[in-house]
């Protein structure tokens, strides 16, 4: 019995599984919080605890990992985390052969995620997509001509950073307007706070108000996306906004590189079914009228990490 | 000895050469501006007469074409031109293949000038580049891991008609600010005319109306950049938009795809230095920091499509 051994260090959680090889159910599965102080070293120490466990005593025959940042995945290592002190650098691949005497494969979350939904999610039966997460941050990952594409120093998918509105307010990587910087949640939530500070009177935003209790620090996309579903007008404003920004970008990308199809996941795709019509009007509208594309939901959720981690796994047997 | 004949259908033009297979040099070169009321059937006429001169009798290896306008590569059918009549669903690997019967290959010109370039010319040595053409449109095409990249259904590289500035003008496809809007020769002009007509004072424009005799409807993008290398206020500003159009398009496409190389041809690429050097800086700020790619000139000019379609020839020997 081939026994896959899948990991996934999120900014704010790890989780681990193992599956059977050509399996696609989870045989054990485990998952932790990240400590708030948390930094490399005590990210690996939960992380073994959980492989520990999982295991109990057998010996994997791959590892696949997705790591929330940065890696070089030609070396495996991880380059650095947004979110977590002390990962610059780390050599997770050569880390965990030495460690389990058996190949490991590492990549980023965006690329993984892509591979998972392809091989077992929303992308199944499609060999040119391309995979979205819309959430704190907004990433992407390729699957072309059905094999990862990632760049040509392993930085391609990064469409959270494409710009889409230059007169756009100023986004953390110094340019206006980019995907990112409209789309993210944590952006909505701080737009929605300054229009509430300094602009109180343009739109009517009660609902959005009464949800936090009027503390305005406890705004995020989720509260906007509630506020919205209940008829706040800066909410629903803000989503627009959003999801306008987003549809120019996949509408971009579409006639850029012509994929059969795009797979949006993350917490800001539950924002609800006037956010999702937006996206797919301004891509529609975005891309060439004879260029076709569909864009779809992500099947897997929080686990397509995971499952794209058995399938970059899995293809170090073909290699 | 083997010889590989090269056809190029462009909009204006029509050129045909031979060379031998693995040779760099032409052994023959013909070329013929199409009539102003040309339409397929002639366009193919003159090309037969072309090639008559350059066989001298004897029968090629293979046969690739450059085509002016959307193909499907898969069939070698023409789907249209948009300066031609006629051409709409011509098959025209199958016609050339039953004329002469030997392989042919046929695919647009943007596709085809990116591999002429990637194997005789700038991008020599390069596995992943995307070649740009900034001339009556602005077009592109793919070399990913050192192979044509043509989308799920060969509509890739319309990076002329990715939106970088929603505020801007209308382009024909329908969209505000794509990059072909604002960067193409013809829409330059069209620009200035139309900012002479409405806004003469807004810039000084003496330098640019004395080129053309006061007739603005003379103006092209030649007359706008060589009254801005006289110091034309109003044809500097164009260029000025035109190139930071074109370079926010080359960020956008560097934080998607990661290449290594952007090549740029076409007539708008003689603009002169502080175009270049706008494209350069725009595109360096456009794209994240981590992300390095170079911009370089095309190397082989209105060559690009013909001794693409000598690679792309050359590649049917390998099928």
């Amino acid at each position: 019995m081939s026994l896959i051994l899948a990991l996934d260090f999120g900014g704010t959680k790890l989780a681990a599984a193992v599956t059977q090889l050509g399996d696609s159910e989870w045989l054990r599965y485990e998952r932790q919080l990240s400590p708030a102080d948390s930094n490399a070293t005590t990210d690996l120490e939960i992380m073994r605890s959980l492989i520990h466990t999982l295991l109990q005593g057998e010996t994997p025959s791959a590892i696949g990992v997705s790591f929330g940042g940065p890696v070089d995945f030609t070396t495996g290592t991880v380059r650095l985390s947004h979110h977590v002190p002390g990962w610059e650098n780390i050599p997770l691949k050569n880390l965990l052969e030495e460690e389990f005497g058996v190949a490991a494969s590492v990549d980023n979350d965006a690329n993984v995620a892509a591979l998972g939904e392809h091989r077992f999610g929303a992308g199944q039966g499609y060999d040119n997509l391309f995979y979205i997460t819309i959430s704190t941050g907004v990433g992407g990952g390729w699957i072309l001509s059905g094999q990862p594409w990632r760049g040509a120093a392993g930085m391609a998918g990064e469409i959270g950073h494409t710009v889409v509105n230059p007169a756009g307010p100023i986004c953390l990587c110094g340019k206006r307007g980019c995907v990112e910087r409209l789309a993210s949640g944590p952006y909505m939530a701080q737009d929605a706070k300054e229009s509430l500070l300094t602009e109180p009177h343009k739109f009517s935003s009660k609902i959005l108000q009464s949800l936090v209790n009027n503390n305005l620090d406890l705004i995020t996309g989720k509260t906007i996306s509630d506020a919205a579903a209940q008829g706040d007008e800066l909410a629903i404003d803000i989503l627009q906004n959003a999801s306008w920004a987003l549809g120019t970008g996949i509408g971009n990308v579409a006639n850029l590189m012509n994929p059969q199809l795009f797979i949006l996941g993350g917490s800001v795709t539950k924002a609800g079914e006037n956010w999702w019509q937006t996206v797919q009007k301004t891509a529609r509208k975005t891309a060439l009228s004879e260029i076709e594309f569909e864009i779809v939901p992500a099947a897997l959720g929080d686990d397509a990490p995971l499952w794209g981690a058995v399938a970059l796994a899995e293809s170090s047997f073909n290699v």
